[in-house]
């Protein structure tokens, strides 16, 4: 509703992750519905978290509550696109963090006419080599998995939100500090975002 | 309930696709639950489809209804593993097509502990370089998206399945002979398929 | 992060749909993820709309776009528990409408203790019956869907959001006011909502 | 594949459980994707564990593994219908347990004429209550909620499968007796099953 907002762009993130879509991501109208928008919020932050080793989700003694999420949505993605989900902390409390998430689409390289054409000459190709085919053709497709590489850091996002957690004791489920590792991470987090200027917003 | 089921391995499939596991691909067990396997097959096949360009899912005059499908489950996976999602051609209609389907387990390398102290390093080096971060930042996540390069060919499924299309008419719903392009590319993925004794099987 | 957020309550919503979980909308911490919340709010939005037979998915000349959504979480939810997913109209526009919506939870009675010794006496008397004992059975189970005839107008939400949906053309994706039935089904849904004092908030 | 396959019907299966379809269960195609069948599926056998009290989720010393799914679809199934799951156990071992499922399509009654049509009397009914609306409208949706009560038990699947599960240990993982509790739950479930000659099959 809002008139005319402002979209972040890349380089506004100091982590991202791509994420691949999936066939029903799309609904009836085409394209990834609004909901699995969430999810890519979802694992973008827990995989940071993971990454740094500073979310142990079977043992820690705490575990972070989602307490508030929101989107907006401002250009759609739809099956087989690439999605690259950015992450920034905008605020760290004592016991929780909210952070800013922007959705990048990265169109995939290899539904281009090239790329098919490249394809059919690869299975060709392959066709007469037989059991080596086989080695071979993973490979290939994987590289259409590379999108941020050529990703312009002033790309704008084709949706934005963000994402509070609260972390509580995992058993009281009573609001706790964050623990020392976790709060160091995310401190990185927030100390790698743009500084002001150097930014689309 | 098969007492040693036999397991097809990467090489045994001419085509292949990573597909990223989101954080609630898990259940409450820990792993990606059982249905989303299917969503990895779904998207395997659609996607050979759509690269190939036999697949028009808003204009096509046919479309394909799926009307078997099944899944054997050896071992486990877990967000934020990738899946690989490999796909061969068992049998080819006159208005069906039936796909063999292997999902491989390829653990990302970012998890590991090198992983982490590299990325350690670049957070710190980067702190010190101010805008320019977040412009180096994606690139640098997206190289754990690479993980068949590195996949033996001879590594085992952790599932197997199959999955059966019908074509019919997109009105009528009536089963319809496989239109020329997508015949072609069917048979082209079943001729790259492994010669008997070069497999796993 | 808001310190007290002020919960609506049931009698604050002038439409609700009864929605049954999934065993796989808990995540691995045990209760519903919160990206299914986002589920339970476009299937009530669309559900209405749909019953007032003033959305046609297929055929429509206008689609709604979702343009922004939010959520705030105040309890959990589990499966098998029932969510009431309520509705009620916040804004409406020249082309967009803001809903405002509250999640409810229904415990299901078949869980209690006294269900499950009912249960326990019907299995046994069924399996005396034989064959009639197929028929009977699934009509007792369906007793367990009826959650909202027992809660309270004054239960509390466990969660509240909103979605804003902006109508446009199908084909040009460009804005264009709301088609009179669907603005008409929109009026009394506003015009439903309880007046001031009326409700908890 | 089967050129013609024998249809179960509703009779043929002691447990059922009625599911509400969502939004986003269709897929782009306008019907429910063919992977959610798996979910409805898993959701039926573990609302019937749940409820006769067998499954202990987070504290049990053996948990359910999914070592094999099927299904076969026979027609489809859209959002706004009701689905009802229904379970029967087609063996029971040692240690594991291998049940048949059918799907059967309930069409909301809500989306009829007649209902639409009272449903706008309702509303224009409601809105000169006042405040007393917003307590009974909830109430009046969840009349939608009983389908199977009207259901004919020779009503034919529109998809069937099959679900192995087998028990392990929750930290070792090897294969484990049954729990006495949980093969009870199994066995009466079987002797529910209907007789040769009572079933469609």
């Amino acid at each position: 509703m809002s008139p005319t907002p402002q979209r972040s762009c890349l380089q506004d993130y100091p982590y991202a992750l791509t994420i691949t879509t999936r066939w029903h991501d799309n609904d009836v109208y085409g394209h990834v519905n609004n909901v699995q928008y969430y999810a890519f919020f979802d694992t973008a932050v827990n995989r940071y978290l993971i990454e740094r080793k500073v979310l142990d989700i079977h043992c820690g003694a705490v575990i972070g509550l989602v307490v508030e999420t929101s989107c907006r949505y401002f250009a759609p993605i739809a099956f087989p696109d690439l999605v690259v989900a950015a992450v920034r902390v905008d605020h760290l409390g004592n016991s929780s963090v909210r952070y800013a998430i922007g959705l990048f689409r990265a169109a995939e390289r290899s539904t281009g006419a090239g790329a098919a054409e490249r394809s059919t000459e690869g299975a060709a190709e392959r066709s007469t080599k037989g059991g080596a085919a086989a080695k071979s053709a993973p490979a290939l497709e994987l590289q259409a998995m590379q999108p941020t590489q050529s990703l312009d850091p002033a790309t704008e996002a084709v949706a934005e939100g963000h994402f509070v957690h609260v972390y509580v004791d995992r058993h009281t489920r009573r609001p706790t500090p964050l623990p020392g590792a976790l709060r160091k991470a995310l401190l990185e987090l927030r100390a790698q975002s743009p500084e002001p200027g150097k930014s689309c917003l």
